[in-house]
């Protein structure tokens, strides 16, 4: 099985990293001078990955953020006016192109490699269509929850994601979280509903069967895309996070060339391709790319719980920003989220030490 | 100091506590049978322990929910007619009666003794007042905080209670909570307050600085009084838990006679002690009585952290029990606080294995 292998893969790192431990352990009884020194390039390398995960953690949270401040500031500035089916073209587009930038600067400096070559066996790429392809179908379910539930109560019932992606992440990657981090997962969707919380929310409650059928149908969904992208670009620890991400991107540019096809291939004829696009446009579109490949590193680096956590934090940071740039207000039931979410985040990495 | 004194008898308490745990270890290798006899009766006495514990708890909860629908029920009856003054002096006056019917029948069962005797010291009974008169400044606090609150307002703000007896649990009695223990606490005044929240809770924050400040106080002397009363009845551990109530609640009776001259002196004059009194003010008067007598049997035999996990559930217990007997509505800040109070009360015990 796919799975299987990803696992043991998996196993394999976390043996790896048990290893540093024990290594720390032994070194002081053990005299010998070769342990020591592996212990110390262990505790380097292990510096070098808590780095490059806080780093790449930090630009998804802020990317995020000022994503949906962006969103804000377009709906201001007036409605959508150019197809947002384009514009997802050319995000995918962008991420390829700076995926591409970067595998040619890094075959300049290290030459090509068995890791590094952009060329790929079918049993590799067949896969990397997986997670469009999923996200393609929720997005094509969103049309329709909305005869059931109105725009702020789908925001509410997207918190259904944070659920969905830790009971995926724990059956398919087969990754245990303690008994704690459940809790704080718990938590963290609580908080995170209860921060957007506002007059109108109960409304939510009156949501029929139906709707509450395909919130759920679309966490999964969407839970499994992500799960299933960890998979994929985990599956290949050496292989480079640039080469998985052409992959991933090109797929998508597939995918959302066919939603162009099927959506907007009338207005695309008379109107133009870039028709309505403005500078707020162009900063969303390359907002929406640098988020991606900072998604694609966190599942690289780090791992989709992370990642819920980031775009959790990232949502809080959005509002209090709004409140200085729009004029917003916080609410008290923010103000409660916030804290729930904070304990959250404590209690994840609190959880993790006392395993 | 008296606080210190306190402080070691708890030690002598959790060292009993952590032998029960030792002599577990040690029955396996060992064979001696009296230490395997000694531990049955250490895990047996642990067990009533429990037990006792669960069922005061248990009835606190209950008693305090029905307090509340009972209060629910008299307002929907109509409003006040008796005066509040006399029928908190028949709280205390019952409870006092109460105390003294268990005494007389200890006393008939075990004779007169040391523990159990209705007389005492100088040194025993003077700390006995303190918390009534705590509960008399706040209450007499709580006129001047409507100035700045709205009665919803200070329900919400009456959550600090929580912190604050946290916080005084931790510093008076020197016990302490760990990490995941206080994380539970600031949720469950998280909790508790996002189960509150309604469409007008927003205008707290427009609270003035006074007020913050009177709810803060008021907050601090509510959980000092518990947390003392704690105090005085766990610094005498084989005293019998109703002398210790019988002190308690004569000097309650002597508070409430001068606030019924102070408040209420021209009307109980002109219309007699009990005019207004209706079927729901006795059953309210009997139900006050008996959940006061449960505190006391909480402080004796659990704490204040358990008191406030236990009030804190039955607030959610009354807004459920509400849905049936009244047709109140369930909103999802309710649905989401419940999720965080219950997250809380499973990490308070999840923390302590993991101390």
């Amino acid at each position: 099985m796919e799975y299987r292998k990803i696992k043991d893969e998996d196993e394999v790192r976390d043996a790896g990293v048990e290893d540093v431990g024990k290594s720390f352990l032994l070194s002081v009884p053990d005299n010998d001078l070769s342990a020591e020194a592996e212990t110390k390039i262990d505790s380097h390398r292990e510096k070098v990955k808590w780095k490059r995960k806080s780093v790449v953690t930090l630009a998804l949270t802020v990317l995020t953020s000022s994503q949906a401040i962006l969103i804000v500031w377009s709906k201001r500035a007036g409605k959508y006016e150019y197809s947002v089916t384009t514009a997802n073209f050319m995000v995918e587009t962008l991420k390829c192109a700076i995926s591409l930038v970067a595998l040619g600067r890094i075959w300049k400096k290290d030459g090509v490699n068995e890791d590094n070559r952009l060329t790929t066996t079918l049993d590799e790429v067949i896969v990397y269509p997986i997670p469009a392809a999923l996200y393609l179908v929720k997005n094509l379910l969103q049309y329709y929850i909305f005869a059931y539930v109105d725009a702020p109560g789908y925001q509410i019932l997207k918190n259904f994601n944070i659920i969905s992606t830790g009971v995926l992440y724990r059956i398919i990657l087969k990754k245990k979280l303690s008994e704690i981090q459940w809790a704080a997962f718990v938590l963290l969707a609580a908080g995170c509903t209860t921060a957007q919380l506002n007059s109108n929310s109960d409304r939510v409650l009156q949501t029929p069967f139906q709707g509450w059928v395909m919130a759920i149908v679309m966490a999964l969904l969407s839970g499994f895309a992500g799960v299933y992208t960890e998979a994929i670009i985990k599956k290949r620890p050496s292989r480079n996070i640039n080469v998985q991400n052409f992959w991933l991107y090109v797929f998508g540019m597939c995918f959302n060339a066919v939603a162009i096809l099927v959506q907007d291939f009338d207005a695309v004829m008379n109107k133009g391709f870039f028709h309505g696009y403005s500078f707020i446009t162009v900063l969303m579109i390359f907002n929406h790319a640098l988020s991606g490949i900072a998604v694609s590193m966190v599942m690289k680096y780090a791992d989709n719980i992370v990642k819920v956590y980031s775009t959790s934090v990232a949502m809080l940071l959005t509002a209090v920003v709004s409140v200085f740039l729009f004029g917003f207000h916080l609410s008290l039931a923010f103000f409660l989220g916030t804290v729930v979410v904070s304990v959250a985040i404590y209690l994840h990495s609190a959880g993790k030490i006392q395993r």
